[in-house]
Order: structure tokens, then C-alpha cells, then sequence
């Protein structure tokens, strides 16, 4: 049975130098809280992990601020609604909601979002329907541009949000290249129907690459970095497209790359080519796009033109261990934890 | 008395390995042209001289073809119309064209344009209301897209795209800081309205830039890079906009720079600050923004919000040696060679 009156938490008990290891979470059990007026207490059922989680470890500035040490790992959720002190939810709602690394979690109600099991799988709301589903929809239809005819590649492609920007680009027309880490990945991605798939870590992936983009790339849909960019930056074509979300081959990084410094030629290129290379987080376009994704992207699940696999590791405790798996692109697919029972299924 | 029945003109006679000399040109004498029909025979007036020649003596794909060895330069030029086999032209007229640096050449007439010298000095068809404006013009307002009290920084400030850049982010609201070499530039600078005007050899630049933007820079205007762009990097905002249209300080090296490899940060400097850095041509803007360029241009010019200067040197045997000056900054404002008089002054 469960325990109703203690919490289980996973706190940053340290800053990683570098890749992070065990020792820089810490695993901890408190009292319950107890809502205040306008508040709901939340018991997680589904917990995201996201390559961003990465940045908000360091102590430096970027889009967000850090996570601080002490605090609960940050983290999307989807939970159940186990206490109500607001009219608009009531106990048992199912609900998106930002409580991190937790098994409950207090937030204002006005700060969570029903959740709708007949629609779809809740799980989907922090996947192909949640933030990274979103990502791949504006960072490739806002930025990436990609007409019909055009050939768009994208690495990462068998994660939540490349395996959407690859078939959102062929819904729209495109030619879908897709990256990703093994062979079982690849053959994924050939079901999910991208014209070519490779693998990034066979020895002839230079030219594996050149080969799958005869006509040049159009657009390069970036978050990964490293050997992948490597290979794709001479195949750009004059006025290319590179919207970038991440760069995850990057994050574990604690000094700079040895030489030869290739930013002045990265910026010739950029110049000798008319590219426009275009950083982003989806929260800049939530405001002017987020419904047309709900709507555009419900229809082509419907429809089955828009595929997803998820990856749901079991156990709260077991989420360290599964995020140093992510930033080594162990996971296939969504990676998800389990922390409690899904009551919709 | 000149002699019309000579040319003379000046060849890339090898390539240049880093920076170029005398030894890439020669100058040769050759027969008089003569136009057929469709054609119009020109008489240079001022040829114009412009950075991105540097990228046309290499044999390197970029978005031009390079001139071959052997072949006249390239360039824009202000000529005079002495023999037409086209209704369109008289003799007489004063046209917009690309004769390279030659004393007379032909052209089809439908590939020149007529000037008409009550509207503007005809030298002008090639600087503020030609080729160098329009870059300024569309780079800043396409993709720069400065609004209201933003920050802009335009690099070579004191050259003919560089001084456009600062007062037309002016005339639209934002404010302008300007960078170029020496105190000369700089004061030209603030006689011009810059709101701030920096000398990028002071040994405090980097500090001075700091204390000039207290906002942080939000459109950046890239036609140098080197160590301004090194000072300006770290001073770009959240969703910051780079337009780059040349990068001068890279175009004689001959090896990539020593390390470290600061591509990755680059990166993830624009991924972290949301970044737009997009490279680009004129060219590409032409069909939907050249007339209204025209247009707005003369207009700021006739009320003295939009002003130029020349450099103007005498001789077309001189334009290797102007041209060499151009590369290290020592212009100060648009530069042309005097090849021919000037009917109209």
C-alpha cells in the first residue's frame, strides 16, 4: 500500500563536472505537503526526461536559470489529481504539470492542464502532443521552412523529437534523412517511412551522408552537434535552413575543443552560402502556434502518419541512471519514468 | 587627346596565396572593342571597388564564380555611353553597369541601367544608392529588423555599407553603435549622428564595447569578423540577429586559425541565446525590396538623415593598390577609381 503521508524526491545534491555520475543526486524522503488555497497536490505518474535537464545541472546562464543544489531536480510531469483545494480540478484528473523529480508535487491548479485519456495516452502529453513534439513542429515549420521537394535531415532521429520532424517534413512534402546511434534505430526510422536512414556511427558515414543527399540539404534540423554537424555542414545547400534545439553531444563538455579553431570558417560559410543557423526553445512560439500543433498533430496520429515510441524505465529511483543513458543516446525513443500507476490505462 | 581606337584594362594574372600583390594583376593594351547589335560601348567613368573581389580572385566555389586567370577583374561601374547599336541608349548617357577594370568595354544595353544625374551624383549608383546601400538597407531591415530603441553595432562603420547600417537603424529608432578603425573614422562617425562610435584598435575595445551597450546588442551587423566580432559575441542578446554580408578580416588567410575550436560554443551560444546568424547576398532582395530602396534612400539623402562619403582615387593603373588598401581599412568611405572623367559634374 501506499505510503500517503511521505514524499520521495530526487534533489541536485551537486554540480557534474563534465558527464554527471550518482554522486551528484540525492535521493531523499519528507513529510507530505499540504495544498494551499488554489493549489492541487499531485501524485506523478509519468516523469520526462529531456536533454535540457543537462544545462539546468550547470551553474551558468542560459534560457533558464540552474536548478539550484539542494532543490528538486526540475522536470515535466504527468500526474493525478489526489487532493483539490481549487473548483476547476477535481481528485482523480490527470493533469500535465511541471513537478519534477518527485513522487507528489504541490502547484497552483491554474498552473497545470487537464488532461483528456479519451484523446490520447496521457503519456503523450509530455511526447509526440507535449514540449518535444512541439519542438520538432515550430523548430521545423517556423525556422526549417522545408518545401515540398526539399531534402531535410535530421540527427536524433529516432528520439521524441527528431522521429517528428522527419515525418512532419515528409507530411509536408519533404525528403526526410534521418541520423541516429545502431541498426535497430535505423530500421525504425525505415518503418516510420524516412527515405533514407542512417547510422551515425558506421565508419562510412561521411559518406553514407553523401550519398542519401544527392541534391544537397535544404534543411538541417540540429540537436545533436558534434560528428554529425561535422558531416553535414559541407552538404548545405546556398540559403539552408539550420534550426537548432540542442546539441547534446556537446553538453557534457568541461573545456574547449582542441584546434584548429573552425568559427572563422563556420561564419564564411555561413556568408558563401546565404545559411541562416537559428538557436531556439519552443516556449518562443507557444503563444502564436501551440493550438495548430494540438490540432495539426492529434489528426496525423489519427491518421497514422505521425508515429512515436516511447521508452518508460520503472521506479523513480532508476531516473539518474536513465538520464546519463539519454546523454549517451541509449535511450529509443520518448524516455519516460514510471513513478506511479497509470490509472487511464 | 585620348586614343579611341586602344583599350586598357587590367587582368588577374595569378591567384593570391593569403594576401594579394601587384604580381596577381596585369595591366594590358588591347584594340577598341566594337559593339554589336544590341550592344553599347562604354567609356568608364568610376569603377568600384569592393571587398568581396578578394573572394572572386580565389578559385573556391561561394556564390559567385571566380574570375579566371587571364580575364579582366570584375566590377561595377559608372560609364558613358560613346557608341550605342541599341534604341534604348544615346551616346552620352550615363549608365549603371559591369565592365570590370577596364577603360572602355561593352554590354548588352538591356544589361545596364540609365542614370539620370539631376536625381543624384552618378558615382553615387554605386555606393549609397547601389550596391553597398542596398546591402545595408535590406541586411538591416530583412533580417536585422531593428525595432524601437534596440541596440544596433555595424562593424566597418565608417565604410559605405557600414555608415548606412548606423543611420538607417536611426532613422528606424534604434540606437547605433558604430566600429571602425582609427580616430578620423570615429569622429566622422559622430558627426553623423552614431550614438556611440568606437576605434576597434584602442587596447580597450573590448571594455569600451562593454560600456557602449548596457542593454547588450540586439542586432549586430557582421561585415569583418576577427576580433570585433570575438568582442561582440559574448554582448549578444536572447534572440539577438546577425546579419553577415562579409567578414574581411578572414578573406587572405590561407590556413585554418589555431586552436581551440571554439565551432562548438559557437553553437551553443546560439542555442542558449536564441540566436539568428544568417549570411546573405544583396541579390537575394532585390526583386521585392530594390525599388523601394531607391525610393526611401533619395528620399533620406535629399533631408540629409541619410549621408555618404568617397574616397576617390585617380587612375585605373592605381586600382590594385587601392584595392590592397581596401582589404586592411585604409578607405575612408566608399572607394572608387577615377578611370575616366565625369560629363556630368
Amino acid at each position: 500500500m501506499t505510503d500517503t503521508t511521505q514524499n520521495t524526491r530526487i534533489l541536485l545534491a551537486s554540480r557534474p563536472h563534465g558527464e554527471p555520475t550518482a554522486d551528484n543526486f540525492r535521493l531523499e524522503t519528507v513529510p507530505m505537503p499540504q495544498p494551499g488555497e488554489g493549489e492541487v497536490l499531485l501524485r506523478t505518474i509519468y516523469l520526462s526526461l529531456d536533454p535540457y535537464m543537462r544545462g539546468r545541472m550547470n551553474d551558468a546562464k542560459s534560457y533558464a536559470a540552474p536548478v539550484e543544489v539542494g532543490a528538486v531536480m526540475e522536470g515535466g510531469t504527468v500526474a493525478e489529481v489526489v487532493e483539490s483545494r481549487d473548483p476547476s480540478l477535481a481528485v482523480g484528473d490527470v493533469v500535465l504539470s511541471h513537478l519534477g523529480w518527485q513522487a507528489y508535487g504541490m502547484q497552483p491548479a491554474r498552473q497545470v492542464r487537464k488532461l483528456d485519456p479519451q484523446r490520447a495516452p496521457v503519456s503523450t502529453a509530455v511526447g509526440v502532443l507535449g514540449m518535444p513534439g512541439f519542438t520538432a513542429y515550430a523548430g521545423l515549420l517556423e525556422i526549417g521552412k522545408p518545401q515540398p521537394g526539399e531534402t531535410v535531415v535530421v540527427a536524433a532521429a529516432a528520439g521524441p523529437v527528431g522521429s517528428a520532424v522527419g515525418q512532419i517534413a515528409r507530411i509536408k512534402g519533404a525528403r526526410a534523412v534521418g541520423i541516429a546511434g545502431g541498426p535497430e534505430k535505423v530500421a525504425w526510422l525505415e518503418e516510420l517511412g524516412f527515405d533514407v536512414a542512417l547510422d551515425h556511427r558506421s565508419p562510412t558515414f561521411k559518406d553514407d551522408l553523401k550519398a542519401a543527399v544527392p541534391d544537397g540539404i535544404d534543411v538541417y534540423f540540429e540537436n545533436v552537434g558534434g560528428h554529425v554537424w561535422d558531416a553535414v555542414l559541407p552538404r548545405l545547400n546556398t540559403y539552408a535552413r539550420v534550426p537548432v534545439c540542442g546539441l547534446v553531444a556537446h553538453y557534457n563538455e568541461t573545456e574547449a575543443a582542441p584546434g584548429p579553431d573552425r568559427m572563422p570558417r563556420l561564419m564564411q560559410t555561413i556568408l558563401t552560402k546565404s545559411l541562416t543557423i537559428r538557436g531556439f526553445i519552443q516556449t518562443e512560439f507557444v503563444k502564436a502556434h501551440y493550438k495548430d500543433f494540438q490540432h495539426e498533430a492529434a489528426g496525423w496520429i489519427a491518421d497514422g502518419s505521425l508515429q512515436y515510441k516511447e521508452d518508460v524505465v520503472e521506479g523513480l529511483e532508476n531516473a539518474p541512471e536513465a538520464f546519463f543513458g539519454l546523454l549517451t543516446g541509449k535511450n529509443f525513443g520518448k524516455l519516460l519514468v514510471q513513478v506511479g500507476d497509470d490509472p487511464t490505462l
